[in-house]
């Protein structure tokens, strides 16, 4: 087998996001990316089922993931092909499939989902509920206050708080909401789980191999109390919640486990070779580390309109329940380690909030490259603003959503490009706050990698994260790094007699790299930023949390709630 | 006598602002404006001499004050022919006169300004120290630390604080700067001292009546100490400043006082009648207030660029030094009244600031008309923001220049309207502030009467106001309140005889009003405001004040401390 396999390997990462699927073929020798494809989704508003009634409301339809997966892969047949006329399909020996989460959808019993069905096809609650739908923010807070008050545990790895955007959240959503598609669907799967079992011919809801990486992180699946929530929590928040559990599942898999092998029907509809083994799903910030090269010691920073900040840790060492982070989850970043997940709600989002909705400047003048020029001639401190990077809440170290932003030091000559760079500032100093509470705990961080849009494309963000931080800032070679996460598993399901690699590690090795540019610290800088990040402190823990004497922690709180209160009153 | 001036009696107000002069012929029977005519001072940029290499200087012609007298009366006495072929400048009984201040500037033995001689004509340091020249900084910290430790009654009437906008900053910064000035300077003169010396032909600096309002305001003056400071002070200072004691003044006068009778030069030359009493100057602000019909327990807003808050309260009444006020000073703005001063650094100025430095909005969508139309349709609370109004510190109550803004409770829906709403809302609890702090002192407030641009030209502005404070808004009649406050001045010396007024009562009571046009508070809004106003004296207290525990005094500070080292560090 491993003769045939000499010369070229390739692994097949499929990545499906917002608004679109990616493929990509990677050389798994050397990471090459040898071709690329990306197809939008055809259905609702860039892929997006909304609805116009409800803002909180964000649905896909499972029908564009088939469709998107067969136009991906022909493509980036055809791309290969373009780019290399040695390549054959047969070259192919392993894929590997990552995708948004939480965005589960109900199901049959055969696995189908709900709304290929005629009677669902229009209906959004038998849809993909999409992990920015935020239609089930009340039933969060019930999960929530129960396991506050029952199982303290559930929330101990996932932040304290269990989020709208998850699994169960969703499901009690759909119960209360519309009862025919509840009562329909014979199990609920999250997209990372379908797309494997539908290409492997084993989307089975009981015996289809789920995701580490999904369960761990959002549906509090942990094997400390035997897999999902007790049937005895979930009855307390429904009875039918509590039956539903034993048709989903007990069991999860990491992404150097096969989810199966390429079906004969598939291999035809793609146009590859049958029996290519297909690796466990995952999500994409996750594989988006991976393919970023994370490991002990190295945190990936996935910047683009909120960040992901994610490292790991040997699953075989103590490690403290860390507060504040968003996930510590056995293996679901690398078999073998915790991953550990932490990010911030906002940071490209609160760079277009002001370039999009403040729009400074006058035109022209607005843009985020006109502020970036002017923001980088200034000096740190120079403009004698402080903001905080909370105007879509703080997911680490606080987790609170109901934070707001602020800015402070504006004077009468305050000029925008003031403002932008003390936004930006404030990202960084929250990014240093992450990097500060890992290290409190233990979890050392010797470098960083940097990767997703902002970090490829404003060198100067890069630079003030630097500067604030005192650190170098790498970036990763990839720009798709979670699609070369996927091959990467991809890869390690192939195994090395086909000509893949043993391990992650071992992948990673081979597959990742950093660009040569590295952002390292100005000292001078650093210092005046040392001294700025003591006084953003001090209004973080202020604002932030209710331990100072004399804390400002009702002041944001009561701003929302009168403004809810106002809001409602029209 | 009275016979002679049966039917009409006018009276004329010279109002000297920073950009031009201002003639108001009034109706001394029912205040109704005849004529008024403006001269544009011509020196410099609009009437003040800059320094491109020093932003802090702002100097004055005292020429363009002789100049801008014969042309804003002759254009004025012209306007009234037109307006009406019966006047006759015989109708004219008396003449007021106010000017900015602290606006001093050194005179010979003669009274005559030093930079109308030849050899200084061109020297900034002969000319007159506009009221907002800033060069003197170092001298009035040096000023107020000297005041604190050994006469801290000086500083106790004038807020606690002394400025290097005043009288002996400027003094003190030239004898420092320019020797050759000082030591050519017999003494120094308040421009509406100046103004009524050179009309009555009585500008000796020895004998001129000087202004009780700029002795008392701007001059460390008070009967409570035999007048100016002590020569003794002045001599720690310099003793060449303890010298110049002796060359300025011991008595001071107010306005219901003649400064003398138009000489019969200064009559040819504005083509007046010869003997017209003149009465004694004041400041612009203080006749404002007169000309809005200031009274015991009416508070005139004078609201502009920045505001000034100016009540009066009986002579023969007790009343506490109130912390954190301008100014209270016997007579400065009605004769038998304490005037009592306080305001806010910047209100327009905040407005502009967004409008025309942050430019929110794009082209055209983000002027002030704009940005208000859509401000207006927001409710109290509903964005969830709050600012505070210290983008250019805080006069009173807090009394600290190096107080800056803040904004919090933004999100990434935060829009420019929203903003602009927050600020104007900021303004109102200032505003909100210095009228508790007025009657936390015993100094009832049940009138507020309005003036200035932006009250006569934002009725939202004035909207917010009334609902924020819970009281109603009322706008003064008059367009030109200073220069009618100075006509109002003219009437009362003139005198009952000669067909004025007996005193400014009596006077005010015929020549002012209010328009019909009244802003009431909204009921539903006003609960809102209160809400937010606690939230609002929350971040006042802890941002402003050291006396709360855990205050965050030092956020504003530091950064200005950061900043001024970084900008000198370029």
């Amino acid at each position: 087998m491993e003769s045939e396999m000499k010369g070229r390997a390739l692994s097949l990462g499929l990545d499906f996001g917002t608004n679109s699927v990616r493929a990509l073929l990677a050389d798994v020798g050397n990471g090459r990316e040898m071709a690329t494809a990306v197809h939008e989704y055809e259905t609702g508003q860039a892929g997006i089922v909304l609805d116009p009634a409800d803002p909180n409301l964000a649905r896909q339809d499972p029908g564009d993931y088939i469709r998107g997966t067969e136009r991906a892969v022909h493509k980036v047949l055809a791309e290969a092909k373009k780019a290399d006329s040695t390549f054959k399909k047969e070259q192919i020996i392993g894929i590997g499939i990552d995708t948004t989460g939480s965005t589960p959808f109900p199901v049959d019993r055969s696995g189908t989902p709900l709304s290929f069905r005629e009677e669902f096809k229009d209906n959004p609650n038998a849809m993909a509920w999409l992990w920015k739908d935020h239609t089930s923010f009340a039933e969060a807070a019930e999960i929530t206050e129960l396991a506050r008050k029952e199982h303290p545990e559930y929330l101990a790895k996932c932040g304290g708080t269990y989020s709208s955007e998850w699994f169960f959240s969703k499901i009690f959503r759909c119960l209360r909401m519309d009862r025919r598609v509840f009562e329909a669907a014979f199990s609920w799967v999250e997209c990372c789980d379908y797309i494997p079992g539908v290409l492997t011919g084993n989307s089975d809801p009981l015996t289809m191999k789920r995701s580490r990486c999904a369960a761990g992180h959002k549906a509090m699946f942990s094997s400390a109390w035997g897999g999902l929530p007790s049937r005895e929590f979930l009855t307390k928040l429904d009875p039918r919640l509590g039956e539903l559990r034993g048709r989903l599942y007990d069991k999860t898999f990491t992404s150097d486990v096969e989810a199966g092998r390429l079906s004969g029907e598939w291999a035809r509809r793609l146009g590859l070779e049958p029996g290519i083994p297909v690796a466990v799903g995952a999500f994409d910030a996750h594989f988006g580390a991976v393919g970023a090269g994370v490991a002990p010691d190295v945190l990936v920073k996935i910047i683009g309109t909120s960040t992901c900040d994610i490292t790991v840790w040997p699953n075989t060492d103590a490690l403290a329940d860390i507060p504040g982070l968003c996930g510590i989850v056995d293996g679901s970043v690398l078999p073998g380690f915790f991953g550990l997940e932490a990010g911030q709600s906002a940071v490209g989002d609160i760079f277009n909030w002001f370039v999009n909705s403040i729009k400074p400047g006058g035109t022209a003048k607005g843009t985020h490259e006109a502020l970036t020029a002017k923001a980088a001639k200034l000096k740190p401190g120079q403009s004698g603003l402080l903001a905080l990077d909370w105007n879509h809440g703080n997911r680490t170290v606080l987790v609170d959503q109901r934070l707001a932003g602020l800015l402070i030091g504006q004077t009468l000559a305050t000029t925008p490009e003031e403002v932008y760079r003390a936004l930006i500032e404030a990202t960084a100093f929250g990014a240093l706050t992450i990097i500060n509470r890992f290290e409190e705990y233990g979890v050392r961080i010797s470098e960083i990698v940097n990767c997703g849009g902002i970090a490829e494309r404003n060198p100067f963000v890069l630079r003030v994260y630097a500067d604030v931080t005192g650190r170098e800032m790498k970036i990763a070679r990839s720009t798709q790094t979670c699609a070369l996460g996927a091959s990467i598993a991809g890869a390690v399901v192939a195994g090395k007699k086909r000509g893949g690699h043993a391990d992650f590690i071992e992948a990673q090795r081979a597959m990742c790299g950093v660009r040569d540019e590295i952002f390292r610290p100005n000292s001078e800088n650093h210092k005046v930023y040392q001294e700025l990040y003591r006084l953003y402190l001090q209004l973080h823990d202020a604002f932030g949390t209710k331990w100072w004497s004399g804390n400002m922690f009702n002041v944001m709180k009561d701003l929302l709630a009168i403004r809810d209160r106002q809001r409602k009153a029209e």
